[in-house]
Order: structure tokens, then sequence, then C-alpha cells
């Protein structure tokens, strides 16, 4: 027998605490900017997009966070969720290297996202909010946020990045049975959708302009406020549960991991796994390398500048300091919905500067090789994103097959393909494009970039 | 705080043998019959189309059949299953009932189909066996099976039948991911294809025509093995493992059910469910009510017939008793796919006839409205099939709302419906057709059961 495949965590010993790394990082990360004074915002600016318990969070210097007990029953639903040993794929590689597996597939809509989806819910509906606006790329984060709104009575608006809207009809299915109301962005229902569709007729959108489609919506309505699925420091705060229940895992295991690798579109997946992880690195108790992966047609934190930029695309935002291929750059319509974001997590950003995690990107046909491996071998069909990730796991732990090192390699794999897999018929079909973003491209989408 | 949500196995404590219901009946099973002499058929019959090792299964009178280590570290992807506490939909409902659900939609396709797919892969695998082919309704067999067949490198080759391949394209994606090849049904692949088609060219499928396809291409290639997915009593004994692991988490809820409820359409979700809790009732122990629900469109066990008929609709099948409609019966397409069979499996027909199973009809309507109010109190969307077990749960809590009785409920959960997303968006639509099916229609179907 191979050993134990699955490390599960009692109910009981959820963790009921959300880490803020924020205070003990050598040096704080720089603050987000107001684009018209160029001083840092204060809370005030902050006021008409979200709820002030949020708001508090985003510049929170605590440590931990409690969890409030109704987002805990919440939590329950799905949570702890498990951390895997790939017995079966390391037989596939034929690797000496131990490979876990963090899943958060496992939760109402099959991703991580539910983490910050409730309790943004939670916090909204308890300050007399009645409508949340948001955008979605995949779709991941905009149903968990149609649950989330289903949990606490909240209406919920979506818009859809429309490459994704088009090519994974299933997702607003499922925010639909949730409740919610979907619209594909660009859509004429706001000015900065407008804009767009006059410009580019034919845009299959981003992240960046479904963004400003869901806060301007937001900000023209008193009793609505603005839901972010990533990038922020509060969404990352939540997303740490992920992260504190793997560290308890690994104590069940009785194991320790060498390197962790994360795919990273805004950074709350990686942050979520790692931040807890590099507590203790901080503190000199482990020292595993930490990575993340990028997709090669949206390459922010290997090829991306760091700067001050804005979140969305029509500059609605404030100003905030991260790595960013300009915020009106536009990535390829590759499957992996949830990386095609110009920008990072601001605290992901900083951290990366200051050599904590180091990143590669891969591209999409490599990813999906990966994932298919993983898949017959494990099971588990894993979304486009953490494909990135595995692709990286699979070279580690080819690496040390030749090598002979017996690495522990724990990788997040933050989601499930089932509501993706017209990509996997795309690149079993042998048709997917995989298209680096030439220098000519990246110096023009850098140029976007305000000077300051 | 409301109490436990989910009661979780360790993975050690997984059982490691099947229970095998028959020795413990009052009378024995009633024998399957060859169609041409009319006298029970013999292992020799059955050797063309299935491994040896699941022959004696299928005639054992073993109570308890060791489950193989290899099957287990494959359920071990997945299992044990978790029994949930459904409070949030008590209190939505305003029930005093304690509803509980045994969720099998954490299995790597969604459904509890792997349970035995998995062993009649690897049985085959054993016995030298290249390819196995198979039916599916709504996919979630056929899915199974291509997961199962990539874990002992078998090629798998399914028939869909017509009306969920074009309602559900999800599904030949991940069969086709899993390294399985699909074809609609009817096809023009085999001699029953072909004759269907020639009488029907729209034909839109039945299990009953999948079967007779799949079965002639096993039957014609001596390195082929069919795989059913429902219906013979190896099956059931194989999803018995439901049942074995839900008596354990109720011990470790400190309850005892009073009313088991799961859908039925070949029966094996049903049986895996109720057999264990079978065993201790006719033990005197416990006295749940046990109640299956069909689909109005499909009433094999409210209207039907207990006659000798064919499991196909070709006719190639041994002739078994069951609950039947006629093998030539094609059920209106209802989005419960894996509810759309003529007969019953033989088994839990001769254990509805003995009295311990009662039976229950719903439209689909009344279905999905269940399967909505479950999915936005308890985040997980049911499959279409486990919204009929829901509809009748939700009756129940119901009058229990009416009467005050504390009825403990569960249900059987056997499936999500990442996959069946389209279902919901017709239900929300308003377009989903509820249609009875007339007297007149029983009769002429019941007509073609053969005269014995």
């Amino acid at each position: 027998m191979a050993g134990r495949t699955k490390f599960i965590l009692d109910e009981s010993d959820m963790p009921t605490a959300w880490y803020n790394i924020v205070p003990d990082l050598p040096a704080p990360p720089p603050p987000p900017l107001h684009p018209g004074t160029g001083e840092p915002i204060g809370p005030e600016d902050l006021a008409p997009l979200f709820p002030q318990a949020l708001i508090e969070q985003e510049v929170s210097t605590e440590r931990y966070i409690p969890i409030p007990e109704e987002v805990q029953e919440v939590y329950r639903l799905w949570r702890p969720s498990p951390l895997f040993r790939a017995h079966r794929l390391e037989k596939a590689l034929g690797t000496p290297a131990r490979i876990y597996y963090k899943y958060e597939g496992v939760s109402p809509v099959g991703s991580h996202k539910p983490n910050t989806a409730v309790p943004q819910a939670y916090y909204n509906a308890r300050e007399g909010v009645s409508l949340l606006t948001t955008e979605t790329g995949a779709g991941q984060w905009g149903s968990a946020l149609a649950f989330a709104c289903a949990q606490f009575g909240l209406e919920c608006e979506v818009w859809q990045v429309r490459a994704s809207y088009d090519q994974k009809p299933y997702r607003k299915m499922m925010m639909e049975t949730f409740g919610a109301t979907v619209h594909p962005s660009p859509s004429d229902l706001t000015e900065a959708g407008k804009a767009i569709l006059a410009a580019h007729p034919d845009s299959t959108g981003s992240l960046g302009i479904a963004i400003s489609e869901a806060v301007e919506k937001a900000a023209a309505n008193p009793e609505a406020r603005y839901a972010l699925g990533s990038v922020l420091n509060h969404v990352l705060l939540h997303q740490t549960i992920i992260g504190e229940e793997a560290l308890r895992q690994f104590e069940m295991a009785g194991d320790t991991p060498d390197v962790i690798v994360g795919c990273a579109g805004g950074g709350s997946n990686l942050g979520g796994l790692v931040f807890p992880f590099l507590r203790e690195k901080l503190a000199g108790k482990i020292a595993p390398e930490i990575r993340a992966v990028e997709p090669e047609a949206c390459p922010s934190l290997t090829r991306g500048k760091y700067a001050y930029d804005f979140g969305d695309t029509a500059g609605l935002t404030p100003l905030l300091k991260m790595h960013t291929l300009g915020h009106d750059f536009i990535p390829d319509p590759i499957h992996a919905g949830g990386l095609r974001y110009h920008g990072m997590s601001p605290l992901l950003s900083h951290i990366v500067e200051l050599g904590l995690v180091d990143a590669v990107a891969i591209g999409q046909n490599e990813c999906f090789a990966a994932g298919v491996r993983f898949a017959r071998a494990e099971g588990i069909i894993p979304s486009p994103e953490p494909t990135h990730a595995l692709a990286e796991c699979v070279r580690e732990a080819l690496r040390c097959k030749e090598t002979g090192e017996e690495k522990v390699i724990l990788t997040a794999l933050c989601g499930h393909a089932h509501l993706d897999l017209p990509a996997y018929a795309s690149y079993l079909a042998g048709g997917m494009v995989d298209r680096e973003l030439t220098d000519a491209e990246l110096s023009a989408a850098l140029e976007t970039i305000p000077a300051r």
C-alpha cells in the first residue's frame, strides 16, 4: 500500500482567524494613491465601493482577524478542504519527489473563490447593502459571489469577460441558478463599456474592462457596493485559510514542503496558500522556495513593470503599486480566464520585490498537457488556471527524477474544470494557440502606465 | 451555533467489503432466463460480456465480498464520502425534521458511478480484457467508466443516448479528457442502431437502445467486454459502500433515519445506500421507511409490470424479472437522463415486491424547484436525478412542519449538476415540460413485454 492519500482536518479544527502578513514583512507595502492628488487614499475614498469592515481589513496591521461565526457556518459546507498526496501522479512521472496538492475544488462552485466571496457578502449584508456588483473572467469568481449572495439575501450583478462568456456558457447558468444576473463585458450598460465597444466593436473583453463596468454601476447606486475577487489585501487575507489549513495538514503528514507552486492571476490563490508558510519561513522555522506561475500571454510578474497603475481599464480605481502590463493591456483570449489580468496583487508584488517569491511564465499547451496527465492519474480535471502550477510541478518532479532528489512539492489546486471542459476539448483537438507576447506589444502596453 | 455540518470518516475507516443482501432476504430473487430456452442462464451465457470475477459476484450468496486493495487505492481518491446535515435547508423550509444527505458528488466525475466503474475496470484488466464498451444516459456512467479505464490502462468506448449527447456536450468532453471514445446513440456503427435509425431517423435514443449497441460491439470482439452502470446485482453490490459508510456516519451523528429516500433509474444509487440499512432493518435493529422516487415520465415501479423482460431494446440480453414499461419504451427526453430506463434492477424490484421498499413518481418541474431551493441553501447544485429524491424530502419535511414531527430524513445526493446546468437554465427560463405518461401510451408500451 502506498500510504495515505488524503489529509483531512475535522471541521472542529478549521482555523478561526485569517492571517494578515503585513505586520510580519520587513517593509510595509506602498499605499494606494489617489489618481488626482497623488496622495495616499483614505477610507473615505473607498466608502462608495466597499463596506466599512472590509476597508478596515484592507489597511489592518493586526496579524490575525477573527472569522465571524456566520462565515464559519457557511465555510463548513465544504471546509476544511483536503490536502492530497499525489501518489498516482508521482508513479506516472516516475519521480522520487513527493507531490501534495491542496484542493479547493470541493467548494460549491469548484474553486477557492468562495473563501472571500462569503465574508464579502456577509459584511456587506451586515452593513445594509442590498446589491453587489462584480466582474468575472472564467466565471469562478462570479459564481462564488452569486453563491455567497444567496446565503445572505443579497442581489448580485456580474459582468463577465466576453471571451469566457462565449467559450464557457455553463458558468452563466450556474450564476443564474444561484439567483444572479449576468452581462457579457464590454456591455452597453455602462459608459466604460460603451467607450470600449465604440473603439473595438468586437472586443473579447478583459478583467480590467469588466472591473470598470462593475465599479461604475456600484458607485452610481447608494444601495450597492462592489466586490473584487482578487488583488486587494482583504481578499488575500480571506484566502489565508487555505494555507493555515495546509500547515496543519503537513503536520498530520509529518512532512515539510521544499517547493510551493501556485498560479497567479490577481494573486489571491497563491497568496492564500503561501502567506502562512511565509510567516513560518520569516520566523526561520521552514525554508520552502515559493514560485508563482503565470501564462506567457499575460506575464505581469516576469515581464511587467513594478509601478503605480490603475486596477481597471477605464482608470476609475486608485493607483496601485504593482507588477503591471499597463491598464489597457488586453491579453489574448487564453482559456485560463482567471489569469488574464494586466496587474498583480500589490501585496504579492511587494513580496516578490522583497525576494520572497519568484516567478515563471508557461505557455498554455504545456499547461494543458500537465492537466490531462494529472486528470488521468488523479481523477480530478484541473481548471485551466492551476494547470499552470501543475506544469511547473511536473517540471520540478522531472528535475528530481534526473537528480534523484526527494523534494517535497506542494501546489495549490485551486479549482476543477467541470465548467471549463471546452478548453480541454480544444486542447485535445490540437486547436490551442500558444503565442508569446512580442517585445513590441509589450513596449506599447507598458507605455500606458501613468507617469509619476 | 447549529451543530456539526459534515460527518467524515477517516480513510482508514473506509469499509473493506461490499455487502450482498441476497442471503439475508426472506426469499431469493428470481433468476435471469435464457430467451431461447426459457431456462435459467448459466455463467457460460454471460462469459462473452463479463469477466469471470463479476459473473461470480452476480450470482454470489456470500454476505460480504472483500474490496481488492487496488480498488481501495482508487476509492481513496475521494472516499469515504461525506454525510451532511442540511441545517440551512431545514431552516429555509422551517421544518422540525432533521435532513441528512450522503453526498457522492465528491468523486472525480461527480456521482456515485465510479464506485462500480473502478472495480469493473479492475476485474476486466486483471483478466486481460483490453477494451470496455458501455452505454450512458446523462453521461455520469460513461465518464465514470472512462475515468476507471484510465486508472487500469483499458480502452473505453461509450454510446451516449442522443438526447443527452445533444443537451449536455460537456460530458463528452470529460469522457474524452479521460481518454474514451464517445458515439451518440442510436449510431450507424451497429446493427441495433441502424435498425432504430431506419425506423425512426430522428430518434433521441434511450438507455435500452444504447445498451443494445454496446453489447453488440463487445460480443463481436473477443478482446472486449461490456460494462453496465446499474441494474445488475454486482453493480448494486459495489454501490453498497455508500450505505456501509452512511451507517457508520449515523453512529458518529448519534442519530437514526426514520425515512430514507433515493431516486431510482436502474436502481444502483438507491440500492447502494439502502441495502446496508435494510440488513439492519431485517435484523430488527432499526425501522426506517424506504422510498424510491422515479420520474412521472418513466414510472417503472409505480406503473410498470413486474414481469420477465429484456434489459435492452433489441432483445440481446437475458430475460430479467423486473418492473418494466416494456423493453422498447422510449421515455420523453426529460433532463434526468439517468432515470430514463424502461426497467429496474431485478434485485430492487424483488425487494419492492417483498414490501421492503415503496415508490412514488414525481414530475420534473417539482424536482427542479427542489433542486434550486437546495442549491441556494446548501451550495451544491444537485444533478437532475437526485432532485427527484430531494422533491420527496421537501414534501416529507413540509409534512413534518404541519404535524410537528421531528423525523430524521436521509437522502442519497448521488451527484452534482455541473455538467447538467442546461437543465437548470431550461427550468429557470420556464421552458421545462411536465408530461405524465397517458394510460394509452402505457398500455401500448406494456404490450411489448414478451409473453411467458
